[in-house]
Order: structure tokens, then C-alpha cells, then sequence
């Protein structure tokens, strides 16, 4: 079966049906776009994902990359795809003009750079890090630095990553142990290993930047005492050519479970005590300035997640529109004929939730895009900064949400595929082994979960939360549908259920002590994961209503039912599960906190 | 790392303190038994498991069976390990003295046999199959047969298979279309193909016996004209040895996601006319029969999910004890030492619901097993009876609720070790893929649930489920401590909604009809899961209760009060889902069952 990587119509539905991308072009940075600029670049992603992304992908799981001592040898396929995307500006899509980007939105490359994912994850791995790489360069980078490095990077011709985890300290960024020292020449020797780098060796790219935390000599211990270092696989010459191999080792790949594609490695800094690091922004600023890339790495794990997600989804419904087998309960004559198994109601079921899913972790995602457009391009600074605030809060939930599901998503469709769906003969099954990455890197599930009640629910006196309530309560005015109104009304139980634990777990905070309160983060994680995108799907809901109220063709009626059908799936089946988590947490269970090691 | 495959001290509180196998040689049929030499035969096959099995599951998963048009080939560990199985007398093991068998009871093979699947599920697949088929002819083939036949498969010098599944037709086995055409000769000559067919083709023993579903020619449509054939790949001699090849050919293997060293194959019978089929049994009556081996298979399937479970669970927790890494959210002080991650809270919640799910799986696996050894062995007929239906009550949801949580178990083994469990490295991410397989073959999780409340649930006027009942009810009485009593009175409160539930569903069925009650079968099946198992952790906190109550060795107290601890995660944190299930099914929810397929 082949069928289109993605379903444009829904595309085009949340684009400019529920966000108002349309509307983006009004603002000055977006003045030369419009509507059709938008659609032909997405048209031209749509198109190269279909031609030199999804064809390899099967085949790059197959033959993973391998290392002969010396040199990573993969697929020629994966640089012919690497090459074409930079080549098609997509490395610098989102950069300005002046350096020879095409500013587009966020949420309009987000849509691009999906279509390269959902063809081949681990083919795109390499540009998006690149790209992602490329922006903290940007940003943070000194003239000097930027100069050498930032066009290269952005024309593909470099490649970038990020080199944070190390053995030993694994999540824990604080015990970092990679240590640069000072040398007279203005840049530092860097000492150490990283572990997990992904696109960390290969030959597809001329050079290889490496964005290193390490520890200046001295530095005060833990977090506060990294700093961002660029560190070239080449330094480069007077003309900006690699010239000179930098003393960066490749120790060995890692052999992963999927994402097979992108090289995962171990790699060796300054083994010879000659490995040259440039210093990026102010000493023991690194985590700061890293937490940029990583936050936009986070979105595009999201994002990453639900495309996977997307693609079983669409796959499973193809199969199950075709695939025959069996009757309904109620029919008893044998041999009448078998029906579609989109016909049982529990493959319905698995179904409608990959739809609830995929659909509703894009318009998460979108949403997370969206975001970051208007933080960027407002030009009321106030309302900017409010996106800003609301992103942060979003961003643990953005990524962990989308990872969750889209994984649970992908293993839906193994499930309505039976035993054809485990073998290796189908894709289903690599979906989901590619997807299983998303809820472990960039900070695991457990981590965001922590990071969200620990931190993003208190910052800037709880603006979070309170713009998130204000966004949803807003929609809920808009809601005026018999359908719309009861969901509504799911929602502002839900978000007073949310002031409610809220509240509770502030005092908690104080009078049992961060560890206890924290102990079931997970559950604070979960509930404002369903609640969110619930609110998504009541805004689908709503664009849908009004994409019905006109005249519409069957197909286009269909489409519409279908989004308030899986509103529907989610309101009922997704999102009261919130009031079994808010229960463990109103309750302030200690199941978790108090046992005990040896009881294990 | 490496610690015993599975904990001995649950399997012995498992036996020994929550049921009561140390009784079964009070029955005829165990009377030559005692604790002691159910204990030497599980020591025998933990010994063997370590030894043979376990060695080779991790180069049978990279080194798959591999066909040349002519032969099958696999490591020749497989072959070593399935013959000391054999000559230890497992494939036997609860068959008569007279056939060689050492009359084990079921509760006690269920942990012999796991500790072959907790080793490697996949080499360990062959002898299952085989032990499955041979009581198959045994119960249900003529004398002609069994003496052909049985001898050589208990002894593992044949081993067997179960072809029922056919390309077209899937699940639905109402529509399969082998057919089978008498001689004169007595045989009949079997023509059709199959697929999925595990331990189909390879070269471990003498001969494969294949008990193949096929219709005759003129029999009624549907599953009443299904006959049951045994179809050897070598028909005999006069001597019995294996002669002539028969009319059986490998079509190809199958290449899975996991299970990778069981062969799965495509097989054509009758290619050339000439495959001799021998009909067991009377006609028509083949599904049946097959179903004793089904039902058999299930509780098999759902034990080998359990077994490579509690290895995840195993495997993570050795990590988690293990590796040093971060600090908790007080500590503030940056350099001060790294704790173990099982001091996370969040780590000790994956581990926890690891513990649940697998603990709680096994005491439902032997349930299941005890309740065949009661049907079987009990001298009062009526308490026999009772435990037959009771277990055909069960049967769907020991199959569905082990493999589901089994495989969610994996699921938070590779968290727990996050990037370390996502690479080859690491076995956890081969326990994943393997339990996959679970929710799928023997009847998919959606099947189980159709045949729970379409058919279980009612069968001897609802019979089983009142059994159910009160033997739920008769465990409640025995709680008296503060917390069992609590629980307690959760399941009371549970058993009420359950009642309540099927009442009306039974309604439904009525008023609404059968496709529609039955499109939300899932719910239904996941409410039984949940309280069963829950159940099974009020027996296992009022035996730790027990055992606590007197003097212990603070190793053993650990072990008790980890015992009680995990009742409390189950009841706090897993039981409550199924309030949400029961709204759906009490609300008549129709999101599954209106859904259009032009919706998607």
C-alpha cells in the first residue's frame, strides 16, 4: 500500500482553519509570504520527502550505519536526501533573509521538516540537528565563530550536534565531567567523553560542529559551572575550508533499537590533549544558551513522535479499509461475506484513538510553533512575552505528551494490522521501534514531569498556568454547538479540578517538602497533557462546525464529521481518565515516595 | 549484569503460601508427590534454563532461522537446549507414569516451563507446542494414532504444531478453506495453505506432527464443518520411524519483530495432491478439539508474557540498584553524591508497576493453572466442575490482561534505563519486541474481549462469573487487618459495579442488540482484569500478612512488607481505571460503534 505521507486536507485544517496561519503574513517579518508561499514550500517538503526520504527508510533500519575503525560508512541514499533538503533551503527555512533563509514560520516549517520525518526519522535526524545547532550558533555565537561557521551550517555543507550526555552522569547535567582549559591562542582544549551524540560521525557533511558542555578549569560545581563550546570535527583554514582533523575521536556507534538511520555514538574529546574548543557566549552560561536548542529539540521530538505516529495511523487505516476478515456479532449465517475489519468496532476503536492522537498531537505541536512565531514576531512586546511564558510552561507537556502517545499510537496500529503487523515484512513495526526513542531523549518523560511541577507550574508567579486557563476558557466562549457546549463544560471542570491540585500541591510543596510533593509529578504531567489537548480538539471541533455550517461537498462534510467524531473519542474516552491521576495526587499518595528499596 | 531468571522466594510464596500446592499430593493423582520433589523438579528446570536456554536468547534474537529453498537452519543451540528438555521429562511432565510422565501437577509445570520461557522464550517455544499437541491427540485421537504418535512427541523425538490460521481468512476461522478429501485408504488428502504457523519447519527433531484445521469436502459452512487432521511432515513405517516425505511444503519464513528464533511459516499442504491427512476424532468436531489446545496455549501465551515481564522487571531493578545518577529534588548541593536511581521517586514508580504487573501476572497465570489441576484432579465432580467453568470464565482475561501488562512492563523496563535500554546493548529492549507477539497470537486482546462478553460471560447462566464472586467475597472475609480491610472493601465496591455492569449489558444485548453491546467488549474485559488481579493481591497481602505475623529474618520481612506495599500501588494507582471503563460501558458510549469509515 502506498498512500500520501501525510493527510494534506488535515494539514491545511489546522494551518489555517484552527491556527490562522493566513493571517501571518500581516506581520513585517513574514510581509513577503503569503497563503501560497506557505503551500509551495510545503509542496516542495511534501514532494522531496516522497522521492528521497521515505523510499530508504525500510532499507536504512536494515543496514544501519557501520564503523570500520575508521570511517562510518551508511546508505548513499541518506546524503543524496541530506543534500537536496539544504539544497531546497529547509537547513535555513526559518533564518532571515540575510543569510540566505526564506523566513518562514515556525509553524510552516514545522509542517515541512514533518513531512521529512514522518518519511524517514533518521534520515531527517541529520538536518534538524544541524538546523537546530545552527540557531544557538546564530543567537549566542560570537561574530568570529558565526562568520566561520553559521553559513556552512545553514547550506548543509556542515553538519551539527549536540554534545551533552556523558557515561557516567547520564541526565544529570550537573556532573558533567568534560573540562576545557584556556590556552594562549584565545581557544580551549577540551577534554572528555560524550555518550548517545546523535549524527555525531559520519561522512555526509565536509565538517561536523560539535555544541559541547564542559567545565572551564575552576568553574563553580554543578550546573552553574558550564559553558558552550563549539568544537569542529575540522578547524578550518584562513579560508574557512576544514583543514586540520581536530582531535575528536569516534569511540564507537551504538546500536540502537531504531532510528537506526542516525549514527548514535560514543565520542573521545582531546584523547591527545590537542582537542580545540571555542568558547560560545560567556563562561558558564552553557546551560542557559543550551536550553534553547534543547527546547526547540524538544518541540521537534514532539513533533517527530506524532508524525511516527501519523504514518501507522494512516498505514493501519489503509489496511483495515482493505483487509477482510470476519463478521459482525449479530450476523451468524456462514458464508455470507466477510466485512472490512474497519468494520469491528474494536478496530474502530483503535482506530479513532490513533486519529485522537496523531491529529490532536499535531495541533499540540502546531500550537508549540504557533508560539514560538508569535514570541518572535509580535509587535506587542507584552503579548510576545506571553507566548513565551505559555510555551514554557507547554514544552515539558508538548514533548511528553506527544512521545506517550504517539508510541502508544504506533503500537495501536501493530494491533490492527494482528499477526501481518509483527513482522518485518509491514512497516507498522518499525514505527514503533523508531518511535520508542522519543519518550528517552532530550530529557525523559520522568524528567519533564519534573520539570513542569518543579518549575514551569510556580515561574513568573504562575503566568503559565494562568494564560493556558485564560486561552482554553476563551475557547470554550467560542463554543456554542449542543456538542461544543457539553465539552466546554468538560473542560471547565477539568480546569477547576486543575486550580484546584494546583493549589494543593503549592501548599504541599511547603509543609511535605519538594521530594514527597514531586514523587507523583507524573500524574500532574498527565493531567495537564489531557487537558490541553482536549482543548485542541475543542477548537478542531469548532473550525470543524464552522467548516460545516457552508456548503460542502461529501468529502469535505466527512472530514469535518470525522474531527468532531474524534473530539467526541477524546472527550469520552481520553480525557476523564484526569480525575483518577488528581485523585492519587489530591490524596497526596506516598505509594511511590515511601517504598522502600529492599522491598523491591 | 546477572542475577537468577526468576525470583525463587515469590515462586515459592506463590505456591506455597497463597495457594496451596504443598496439598496436592493429598490427591490420588499427586499421591507418589511431595513439596520436595515439586521443588527438585523446578530446581531441575531452572538449572536447565540457566544452563541451555538462557545462554543462547540474545544470538537466537540477532541470528534468526534462515531457509535455503531446501533446509532450515538455526544455531545449534536450539537443538541442545530442546533435547534436555526433553530427556528431562518436561515435555511429559504432567502426563501419566504410564506415558513416560511424571503426573506434575499444572501449578507446578506452569513454573517449570516458565523458567524455560523467563530464559528464552523462543527456543522454549518448540517443546511447548509440542507438549501442547501431544495431549491434544492423547485426550481426543484414536488408539491407532496415539500409538503412532504419542510415544515419539512426549519423548521429543517429533515435536508438533497448530495450523489454524490461513492467509485470507486471519482470526475468522469460520472461513478457512483447506479441504480434505477422504481415500479408500482411511486418510484423507489435505490441500490448502497457512500461515503464521509456529515451529512450522526445522530440523530439531525426527518428524513435526501438524494438527491442521480443514474442512471436508460436503461439511457444513462455518465453523460446525471444521475437522481436525493430523498431518505428518514424514508419514511412518511399519517400524513407526518417519519414511516418507509427505506433501507438506515450506512456502517461507516469516521475519518477525521478536520471537525471532521460533520459526513462523508459511506452509503449503497438498501442492502435489498427495498430503496425507488422518482425521482425529469424528468430523465436524475439529474446532473443539483444537480449542482444548487453544484454551491451553492461552494460559501458555499468557505466562510467557509474565515470564519475559518479570525479566524486564528483574533486569531494571538490578540497573536502578545499580547505577549512580543525579540527586534528589531537596539536595540542592551541587557535588554532593550521586544517589542510586531507584531513589528517584518516578524510577520507583516504573518499578513498582513492574512489580504489580508481573507478581500480580503470575499469581494469575497459576490461578489458571491451579483451577486446571482442580478440574482435573478434585474428587468431588461438582467442585471439579465449578473450577472448569470458573477457568473457561477467566481464560480470556489471564490471556489478555498478562499479555497487555506484560508488554507494558517491558515498556517501563527500557525507561528505566532510558538511553541504555533503547540500545542492543542492553536486553531489554528484546524482552519488548518478544512480548509483542503476546496481545496478538492465540486470539488478538479484541478477540478475547468479544469472547468474554459476548459468550463467557453468559455461558452456565452466568455461572462462572458468580464463582468469580464469591471466591472474591470468600478472600474479602478473610481480611482483617486495617489495610486488607480497606481493600477489601474496594473490591466489594468493584464486585457491586461488576454486578451492576453485566446486568445491564445483558440488557443491552437485548434492547440494543449484540453488535452495539458489544462494541465497548474492551472496557468490559478490562474491568475483570483489574479486579481479578486485584484480588490476587488481597490473597497475596493476607498470606504476607501471615507470614509476617511471625517472627522473621529482616530479609524475609522486606520481602513481606514489598509484598503489601505493591497491593497498595495496585489498589490505589490501577483498580480505580475501572470506574472510567464502567461510565463508557453505562453510558452506552456509541464513539466506536457510529464511527464511518468515510469519518477517518
Amino acid at each position: 500500500m502506498s498512500e500520501p505521507l501525510l493527510n494534506r486536507r488535515d494539514v491545511q485544517f489546522q494551518l489555517y482553519e484552527v491556527l490562522n496561519c493566513a493571517d501571518l503574513p500581516l506581520r513585517s517579518r513574514f510581509s513577503e509570504h503569503s497563503k501560497d508561499t506557505f503551500d509551495a514550500a510545503i509542496d516542495t517538503a511534501e514532494q522531496l520527502a516522497e522521492d528521497l526520504f521515505a523510499p530508504h527508510n525500510h532499507l536504512a533500519d536494515q543496514q544501519e550505519p557501520t564503523f570500520d575503525g575508521k570511517k562510518v560508512s551508511m546508505l548513499s541514499d541518506v546524503k543524496i536526501a541530506c543534500d537536496a533538503l539544504a539544497e531546497a533551503g529547509f537547513i535555513a527555512g526559518r533564518q532571515d533573509y540575510d543569510l540566505g533563509g526564506m523566513q518562514l514560520p515556525e509553524s510552516i516549517m514545522s509542517i515541512c521538516m514533518g513531512y521529512f520525518t514522518a518519511a524517514n526519522p533518521s534520515t531527517s535526524g541529520y538536518p534538524f540537528l544541524t538546523s537546530a545547532a545552527a540557531n544557538l550558533i546564530r543567537v549566542f555565537a560570537s561574530d568570529g565563530l558565526k562568520n566561520q561557521f553559521l553559513a556552512p551550517m545553514l547550506a548543509g555543507r556542515f553538519s551539527g550536534t549536540m554534545a551533552l550526555t556523558e557515561p557516567h552522569a547520564g541526565s544529570s547535567l550537573a556532573d558533567i565531567r568534560t573540562s576545557a582549559t584556556p590556552t594562549e591562542n584565545g581557544h580551549y582544549l577540551v577534554k572528555g567523553s560524550k555518550l548517545f551524540i546523535s549524527g555525531g560521525e559520519h561522512e555526509l557533511t565536509d565538517n561536523i560542529v560539535h555544541l559541547v558542555l564542559a567545565k572551564i578549569k575552576g568553574a563553580p560545581a554543578g550546573v552553574k559551572g558550564i559553558s558552550l563550546f563549539l568544537v569542529p570535527k575540522f578547524t578550518l583554514n584562513d579560508n574557512g575550508e576544514p583543514a586540520t582533523k581536530n582531535d575528536v575521536a569516534l569511540a564507537g556507534l551504538i546500536h540502537k533499537l531504531g532510528y537506526r538511520g542516525t549514527t548514535s555514538t560514543a565520542l573521545t574529546f582531546g584523547e591527545n590533549n590537542e582537542c580545540v574548543g571555542y568558547l560560545i557566549g560567556e563562561p558558564h552560561q552553557g546551560l542557559r544558551y543550551m536550553f534553547q536548542m534543547m527546547n526547540e529539540a524538544r518541540i521537534g521530538v514532539a513533533m517527530g513522535a506524532i508524525m511516527i505516529a501519523t504514518r501507522g495511523y494512516r498505514y493501519s487505516l489503509a489496511y483495515a479499509q482493505d483487509r477482510e476478515q470476519g463478521r459482525h456479532p449479530s450476523n451468524t449465517v456462514p458464508d455470507s461475506p466477510a466485512v472490512n475489519i474497519i468494520e469491528h468496532a474494536d478496530v474502530r476503536r483503535m482506530l479513532l484513538a490513533q486519529k485522537a492522537y496523531s491529529e490532536g498531537g499535531l495541533a499540540l505541536c502546531l500550537l508549540g510553533s504557533s508560539l514560538l512565531d508569535d514570541a518572535n514576531t509580535l509587535e506587542n512586546k507584552d503579548d510576545a512575552n506571553k507566548a513565551l511564558t505559555l510555551l514554557d510552561l507547554l514544552t515539558p507537556i508538548i514533548k511528553s505528551w506527544s512521545s506517550e502517545f504517539g508510541t502508544k499510537s504506533n503500537d495501536l496500529a501493530i494491533q490492527v494490522l494482528g499477526g501481518a503487523g509483527y513482522t518485518r515484512e509491514y512497516p507498522v513495526e518499525q514505527f514503533w521501534r523508531d518511535n520508542r526513542l522519543n519518550p528517552i531523549h532530550e530529557g525523559t518523560n520522568g524528567i519533564q514531569a519534573l520539570d513542569l511541577l518543579g518549575r514551569k507550574v510556580w515561574q513568573h508567579n504562575s503566568q503559565g498556568l494562568l494564560l493556558l486557563s485564560s486561552r482554553i476558557h476563551a475557547t470554550i466562549q467560542h463554543a456554542n454547538s449542543e456538542k461544543s457546549k457539553h465539552w466546554g463544560d468538560a473542560l471547565n471542570r477539568a480546569l477547576q479540578l486543575v486550580q484546584q491540585v494546583t493549589q494543593q500541591l503549592g501548599n504541599d510543596m511547603t509543609t511535605l517538602g519538594a521530594d514527597r510533593t514531586l514523587s507523583n509529578a507524573s500524574c500532574y504531567l498527565n493531567i495537564l497533557g489531557k487537558i490541553t489537548v482536549a482543548w485542541l480538539w475543542l477548537q478542531q471541533t469548532i473550525a470543524a462546525e464552522k467548516g460545516l455550517s457552508t456548503e460542502q461537498s461529501p468529502q469535505e462534510s466527512a472530514f469535518y464529521a470525522g474531527k468532531i467524531h474524534t473530539a467526541k473519542y477524546f472527550f469520552n474516552w481520553e480525557l476523564p481518565t484526569i480525575y483518577q491521576d488528581a485523585k492519587i495526587l489530591t490524596d497526596q499518595d506516598d505509594t511511590c515516595f515511601s517504598m522502600q528499596n529492599e522491598w523491591f
